[in-house]
């Protein structure tokens, strides 16, 4: 934000003009009216007025976003699986060994199935194969060079081009109503945090994620940080809570999510009460996106669903609720 | 932060008017004039002035300050051992067997030479037995009430006076800035998090320190966070930029300490180069506190104060340099 921004915003906040009454009018103008828009207004309208049963300090407004199929697309595979496998080709001329061990062989031939056919085991030994053993900086440069060159099987664009316009509105309108506003992803932390602030104005420290395990070592004198073929923890299902709970140290106000995987998030935060809100994005737009819920191997959106139809829990119908699906739309 | 001063401070940021010129009159004023005061100021100023050669953009400028003995008190004993010890004579009557067993026994006659005779195994069984098997929940209101009541055994002050005055002014100065604070301490995150916002001015999310594991779990349907008698990570010397990467994910370009569990901290933080600012506070004031470094078995400055000196980094003289050591002095 520039200086001058800034400036207006401050003064607009100290001469009383509240956030609700900017946002009413021209808030999240990707969003169709209906529901879940006129929800999140009424979530933020409760908890920034002062006076209201439900205000909140602008200290404790934290919300959590998770980021595979919630802020950006995660069909037809989790973008870091693409990464991976795009690591893995990359660095196979120093592995002869791989053209004949699984899941390394699939990997270098391009056979996902056989790949996802491995279950975790086999998509672990890709991950520290190729997320590993180098330091921290060296692995931010990889992820930085990737994210800038790679595209997407299907539509070609950048990945940092296939996230959700409406969201993107989402995670600023919170913001300019002085929520703090973090990832909580099951996606690996490293891998997001080069380029979460420049495009969901997330800087790294707001971003919670799956993690390797590190070591520091001085190398000519120069202090480095190792990234170890160790697992030092899984930012996933009941580990969200846990992962939220490290990072962040209180309860958030707000969370975001798109599957099962989001579902104890969800609950953490609808545990506190009248002042939360939780949304579900719900991906039923199999023409400007993709559809699936119930059944999909990726981001499966089951248990989460009914347990947000029985709790009154915000569900986001992608098809109905969203006038653009990207920002290029 | 008011609005109006909110509003007031962005208009003069907007307008041009730096921070340092406002700091450099009336900033830590129970610094002496001197080295010391002289390195912070100038440095505030080489990195928040447009066109220096060492201008860190406001999104960058991290720094990280250790806790015990570099923001309050760590003598006779840490402030978080004074707590377990409390903590276990509270227990003990639901613990008829800690009569005969080691630590414990040391520890509820307060024989404290025993206890830190046992090393770290006998302090590690003390702080499970006192840190664990209740919810997060539980611990921090446990935190809160002893920190509200506990006291001093030497000055009889409540911890949380015995936090130094100068560094309070120099975490304000700092923020004043545009730095985001954070404490980066061997100390138990959760034992901290419940009082460092009222006290420093620092959120629970900007707080990194040692932890044990949490487990999610639902209690008749209510979601919490049961704390494991199981250390997740110890945030001490070499472990110090591991959490910092991990919770931060930046270098900071400032860092603060006091002895050498801090001294990987201070090294990571000046690979950053000239736009870096490493600080140790050297404890020489006998009389208003503590005096003791190279062989003290709390607070151990020694390999530090040697790598300090060689690498010119800031060595606070406490007797010299601070006018006043807490804030009632």
């Amino acid at each position: 934000m520039n200086r001058l921004l800034l400036a207006t915003l401050a003064l607009a906040i100290a001469l009383g003009i509240g956030g609700q009454a900017i946002a009413e009018t021209s808030a999240l103008p990707s969003w169709n009216d209906g529901a879940a828009r006129s929800a999140v207004i009424d979530f933020v309208a409760r908890v920034t007025t002062k006076g209201s049963p439900d205000y909140v300090a602008p200290a404790e407004r934290i919300a959590t976003f998770d980021n595979d199929g919630t802020l950006w697309a995660e069909q037809p595979m989790y973008v870091q699986l693409a990464f991976a496998l795009d690591r893995v080709r990359a660095l196979a001329p120093l592995h002869p060994e791989w053209e004949q061990k699984q899941p390394f062989k699939a990997a270098l031939e391009g056979d996902l199935s056989t790949v996802i056919a491995g279950g975790e085991h086999a998509l672990l030994e890709l991950v520290m194969a190729s997320h590993a053993g180098m330091t921290t900086e060296e692995f931010e440069r990889i992820v930085q060079d990737w994210i800038a060159t790679a595209r997407h099987p299907k539509t070609a664009r950048r990945y940092t081009e296939m996230v959700y316009q409406p969201m993107l509105e989402l995670v600023a309108y919170l913001q300019a109503n002085d929520f703090k506003t973090f990832i909580a992803s099951g996606g690996g932390i490293e891998f997001m945090r080069p380029w979460t602030e420049r495009i969901y104005g997330i800087p790294p420290e707001q971003v919670i994620g799956s993690s390797i395990k590190t070591e520091y070592e001085l190398r000519d004198g120069k202090p480095v940080l190792v990234r170890l073929p160790e697992i030092d923890f899984i930012d996933d299902k009941a580990g969200k809570p846990v992962g939220i709970n490290r990072h962040i140290g209180r309860r958030p106000v707000a969370a975001f999510g798109n599957s099962d995987g989001d579902l104890q998030m969800l609950q953490w935060v609808a545990a506190g009460g009248s002042q939360s809100f939780c949304l579900y994005v719900h991906h039923t737009d199999a023409e400007r996106e993709w559809a699936y819920d119930r059944k999909s191997s990726i981001g499966r959106l089951d248990k989460g669903l009914d347990e947000a139809k029985a709790r009154g829990w915000t569900v986001v119908d992608m098809k109905q609720d969203w006038r653009a699906i990207f920002p290029s739309d």
